[in-house]
């Protein structure tokens, strides 16, 4: 199970708004029993990563992302709980990973970044053990290079980078003072979902059909623009899910609760996540199952990936039982009588939550 | 939510039988979804901690326990997951730690241990931090100075240590061949008990009746015998669960399935536990709420504890629900499907997992 | 051997400049070999921790400030790199312990905060556990209970909370716009080293002059004074080294070496360490022992404290073997040929230091 | 700087006399400043890695070795600390890594474990990323996919383990009780380093004399054969140092003092290592430059390793200034007054250590 989150906003929030404070942020939910699906024994656990780009343009700050990064679970990580009340930004990446397989170590912490660039992916390369050497022989030294850990998501964000670099960029390099654009980028993650797609095509030992679909829901951005997927190697199976919202204000309005704010139809606002932040079902919208959304200007657009996965009949419904069995389906969560007690950080209260342990 | 289980056998188990392998191990239940009880945000987290003492009397590893405590989830704790593999003894203390209240830190661990002793609570002790200054000047230097952390286990401990030394015994020397006595160990446990009631009454802020009961379920052993209390400050209340299960062995019938196996009324195998470990309802005998049980040479012995919240009429029900707000009640395991798949360890297969992440 | 380090700007600094830049940080002091100086085996650790508070009034940000503690080494610390890249603050708070006794926890870790409060510790109180029962019997229950861990340093704190409560301020409401004022943090921490010294008398064993002294190096800020204490319960030894900086910029003139540019006798840098931190003599100042100092409104004041160990006589020398032998002399360092690589933070050279392992 | 470690005895041994009693075990060697030798800062860390075979052939337990972790540095970690003093083992790996470039993760962590097999490296290769894709493709698909983390090291063991394979031998499955046999073992590791000079050769970007060498001391066993390398690709530099010890018992004589004892020439204890573990220049012999050492049953074996690199003439010095400048030349430590306190574990002693800290 991994859930992703990204905040992209006029102004910048404090990152408890989004990820320490909601009773139902993607820190609580990795927590959460109730919301946990796969729930069988891995050797292995529970990281978390933020990227967040700093405010203001200070020179002396430079233009890349902060990563922090923990292989202990968020909800027990004092030092992010203490940074999420210090810290705003107006473009926030962040991602948990519980309870999957792999082993766990900061080299294998989504998001991933190079230079101005940030990487995460919710779901996973089916049989990527018989693709990574097309991997690893496809692309430049550079790239190949890149890669410290041994996931699929790396790789991938390391063939993005080979996939900027094809299409004539140097990824170390933004162009201008609005990055890449986001066509640029929208392009190198098409090409880089083609690749994937023609190696495990490639790289399957019998018939496609019967294969396990790859999850590639990548997310990425240069700062500016950030172009996000939600797309399945199959025709019959949904996508891992993903959904957006926009709004003028991500308000929290009792303790705990948040919901969208909508004044005059301005997008000053926008999250885009693998599940619902907030229990107002009007807050969200879904994004089909294989299209590609862009963040432009505090813009949402979505375009259909329209290839031999695509599925122009709406009529045909997809199932979900594949996603689902990899704990990548977000349930729709009712509103509930809240137990939330919102703790404030251990400083300000003067630390008094000694007692009560055991 | 906490879990406790004690292992003492005639001959030596290999520690996997007891952590890793079984599909409901205390170990995976803190992991398991299904089974975790309170599930609203602490910042905090997941220990654990096993000590056991080595099988044979081998003058240069001493008479103490040997003692592995992790901060992260143990279920990810790769170490863990090998010494278990590789790892035998006659007499185990293992404690999980999932969800609770209390800073996490290694001086926070169960077990506790001074010299040959071990330690270990489920529960709380209720309004601790009025009673503090109760445990800091009763006891003497050596056991105020002993304490290091902030939980009232360990306070405890230190309180167990001091009426030891009350009772005319120095715990730091075992008085002979197979140690303290049972006597001796009850006695002192049954003191800690009745100070803590003391103090508790002493520094209540009203009715008493009114106040949330304390859950002492506390087990010490000093490598001979082993008691553990099953108690609560309250006569309309439970205490958090116990459960005890003897056998001639304890078998895994297939991968990550065990059961008693009882030949012969032997009583090699004893496990006492917070919640049953095999899904053979007839495996498990349900220790009364205010008992203390003793392991003595391979038998079990059970005594009630006669005091003010002893409830002489069996016809009188305590309720669960406040065991159960702690999630501190065990529930009985129904037989299931199987979904497990037994993963060895991480090296013998060669490494292969790495490639399903995300 | 610990190091302490106090930023305090008219404008705010990249940490970076402060923490992992300079060839002679206080992080990297803990590493250099050549200055460590204690190197006798313990069983504990390095930990790490900075607080800072965030440079503008943004209500929704607090005034208490933000701390980033670490149990691992501070050089070591990835995501310590990262935010000392992107963060700026004009008042830090740095605290590195490195190879000294004692169990290493986050509830251990320098700076020690209590609402808009900061508190550090270079030094040890001698003979402290005689005098626990003292502190914790002395304060009032909010203090008592505030103390989590097993440090005279955080019972140092509590007990400063404790003076400051005595003195008729609250400290967790700082008494307006500019804090509580300098005057009352200074008369505070006077009366917590009067306190330290009565007990450490009543609490010794016998001939005062045969027994360790104390080393008293406390820094304390509520975000707008700091106050700073050199001392030494010895009228013939010397107190931990402590010095001083001011000037109109901290430069640095080239990769990882640092000076302070002072014109026209500004102080719009102040720094304060327990060792010098750029190898040009002429930048510091050295506190004299059994000194207090001040910062307020960009100024240093330097107040000696006229007590039974202040040697009136200034032809008397003290020695400094007794803080040398606890590794708290600070040695001056005479500039070198450098051999400083200036490492940029991981990401942004695309990560490619990998290959250079063993 | 890395140091290893390999003990090999007719009776097992106590980890704590190899590991952390020794005043100049290897891991107290990471953590005294006197000895440590490349002290500029990199990003990185101290990480260390013990591997054990259980001492009697229990089927339960398994034939492969178990291997205990640590990210952080070795002296610091309480877990290992309790763990060597109860635990023993006829053969033994340890492998600390202290303070060179590379990410630290677990996957980075030696010794290295397939199956029965077990493996570490003490230098570097040269130049490996440029070798990396020839690793990449020269090797079949179940050890290119054994590879989690991204050192040079671990490429190096799979290999190896490559090389077992197209020698013939399944390196999952030992021939017989007694493993494969030095021979099959000795030849491999001969190969491996032809493979990595053939590759060094091949992608140099021009005179291979003016470039770095690779530094390539490899350690491996399964358990019943044990084979070490001392080798450089030069012939004009010393590789990093290398020594063993042999004798009837490896003995404390005084708290962390040891020495081998020698009666009748036996060798029931034979050690390698990094760097002598005693202050008796007669306990140790140097293996020289480019040579290959075998222990089986009991008895040291040294072949020289005669290539392009061997030196016919040994009036013809090598320099040990490359060597040096990685911290891989162990100094002879001449006897020193002791300052060693020798502590015992924190339990056994009731953790009376808390007091002294800051």
């Amino acid at each position: 199970m991994c859930r992703f989150l990204i905040f992209k906003g006029r102004d910048p929030i404090l990152l408890a708004h989004l990820l320490t404070r909601p009773e139902h942020s993607i820190i609580n939910q990795s927590y959460d029993s109730r919301l946990r699906i796969d729930n069988r024994r891995p050797i292995n656990g529970d990281g978390f990563g933020v990227g967040y780009y700093t405010p203001e343009a200070d020179p002396e700050l430079g233009d890349g992302p902060c990563v922090f990064c923990a292989t202990t679970p968020a909800w027990n990580n004092l030092n992010l709980a203490r940074l999420a009340e210090k810290t705003k930004s107006s473009m926030v990446f962040a991602h948990v990973r519980a309870s999957t397989a792999g082993v766990l170590s900061e080299t294998n912490c989504h998001p991933f970044t190079f230079h101005s660039l940030m990487f995460m992916h919710n779901g996973q390369i089916a049989n990527f053990h018989r693709m990574k050497r097309k991997f690893a022989s496809h692309m430049k030294d550079e790239y190949f290079l890149y890669v410290q850990g041994g996931t699929d998501s790396e790789w991938a964000f390391a063939l993005f980078l080979d996939c900027l670099d094809k299409l004539g960029v140097d990824p170390s390099r933004p162009a201008g003072i609005n990055g890449f654009g986001h066509e640029m980028i929208r392009n190198a993650m098409l090409l880089t979902i083609q690749y994937i797609k023609d190696w495990s095509e490639h790289c399957s030992e019998g018939d496609m059909d019967n294969e396990e679909p790859s999850l590639l829901n990548f997310a990425v951005t240069d700062g500016h623009s950030v172009i996000v997927t939600r797309y399945i190697t199959s025709r019959t199976e949904e996508a891992a899910s993903l959904h957006f919202s926009t709004g003028s204000k991500f308000i929290e309005y009792e303790p705990g609760q948040y919901k969208m704010e909508r004044r005059d139809r301005r997008q000053d606002v926008i999250l885009v996540a693998s599940e619902p932040l907030t229990f107002e079902r009007s807050d969200w919208v879904t994004v089909p199952t294989n299209s590609i959304l862009t963040i432009n200007n505090q813009t949402v657009l979505l375009h259909p990936i329209m290839d031999e996965f695509y599925q122009t009949d709406p009529s045909v419904p997809r199932s979900s039982n594949f996603a689902a069995s990899r704990g990548l389906v977000s349930p729709i969560v009712e509103p509930q009588a809240s137990t939330n007690v919102n703790l404030p950080p251990l400083e300000r209260e003067g630390r008094r939550r000694l007692s009560i342990t055991v």
